[in-house]
């Protein structure tokens, strides 16, 4: 079966979590909107009016199946490629855990948006500077600390012990867009998060991600997506 | 098995979602730290440092397992208390439907917390009202006209159909607290969902739902939780 991801073609946003998983998976699939058929495709599907239609992409179509919400399409993706445990208690570890980088994607957006979605950081500055402070100051400390201190507590390897799971991608993606959107306050902060640099970095020399990352798939750090890199907020 | 809930308990918050699904069950639990163990007996639980502890409340121990995020002891319940469907493609629909009421509350929150969860209110006034505005204008109308739709949709009885599932005692929550939050703003909306101001006096109705909501287990709305009255952002 080929997978159909729907997510914006100009991000990587909500819909890289997905990506990353289908990437390190060797997974069949197909990035719709950046084909032919574009974000008309993905627009139809949302528009359907009935049966189950996502109320924002990413989505993911699994034959008959349509799945939105993020990490809903990862505890779906996970169990059936081996990047989740097979047991009910280790499942909804995992989940739990990715639930919670989900609250973090939320505060990391907020930072350039902490005035809501639909006024542009333009005309959100100041209030975006004060919620980029309070991020640096208590937001990022407070999850990273706790995926760090989990991390260690758990030998080093991966999250949830000895096999990677999708929470692992995750938070490469999380490392990753940190150190784009706020070089400095990052590698001021990194000496804190040893456990997870290190992992960002091994998650990195995978073969399938670093092929991924060195293709045209992956799409570039820019600034209409989560993860944005203004100067004045990394000051 | 008695489930332990464990939840600030001082307001309904996150928990709430939570214990709605307990009660209607008819579940037997405990409110942990509305108890003799107090919050002391969540803190500990938090603080655990190994094994798998939660970033934070609410969340549900049930037997030896501890599963944290809301959404996610949803999905654990729903599934043993008939409040989600058996397939596993209904049971995909009515988490990613919860997960988009994880995303509202959210926003709800943010509307009185726009520069991040460490500053009071009283420290942010001006921008909360502007979320507020743009809450109200193009936020509430986006998600709960969405809902409203799938409502429609399958005939208004239940949000996934002819069965009651967690969602719907969650958008119950969600209509109680705007009410409560923004009677004015809300008074003016609710003629644009006339399917779930319905779907909640039906939840309302529910004699577990009755029961519960009349006792003293129903902690009242307060300026502490997520839906809070500030005559200000309710103008």
């Amino acid at each position: 079966m080929k997978y159909e991801l729907y997510y914006w073609s100009e991000i990587q946003g909500r819909g890289e979590y997905v990506r990353l998983a289908l990437e390190e998976a060797g997974a069949d699939y197909v990035d719709v909107t950046r084909g032919p058929r574009g974000s008309g495709a993905m627009m139809k599907m949302m528009d359907a009016g009935k049966g189950t239609p996502p109320l924002a992409p990413p989505f993911l179509k699994a034959g008959k199946l349509v799945i939105g919400q993020t990490a809903n399409i990862l505890l779906y993706l996970g169990g059936r490629h081996g990047l989740a445990p097979k047991t009910e208690s280790g499942r909804l570890w995992v989940h739990q855990l990715q639930l919670t980088i989900t609250d973090l994607v939320v505060e990391i957006h907020d930072t350039h948006h902490p005035l809501g979605p639909s006024l542009y950081y333009e005309d959100q500055k100041p209030p975006a500077k004060r919620r980029t402070a309070d991020f640096w100051s208590e937001r990022v400390p407070k999850y990273l600390g706790y995926f760090e201190q989990i991390l260690e507590g758990n030998g080093g390897s991966y999250v949830t012990g000895r096999r990677l799971t999708y929470v692992d991608l995750s938070l490469f993606q999380i490392v990753d867009g940190l150190r784009y959107a706020f070089p400095k306050h990052m590698k001021a902060f990194e000496d804190d998060i040893p456990g997870l640099v290190d992992l960002h970095d091994r998650i990195a020399a995978r073969p399938n991600i670093k092929a991924y990352l060195a293709s045209e798939r992956r799409i570039p750090f820019n600034e209409q997506g989560i993860f944005r890199h203004y100067k004045e907020l990394d000051a």
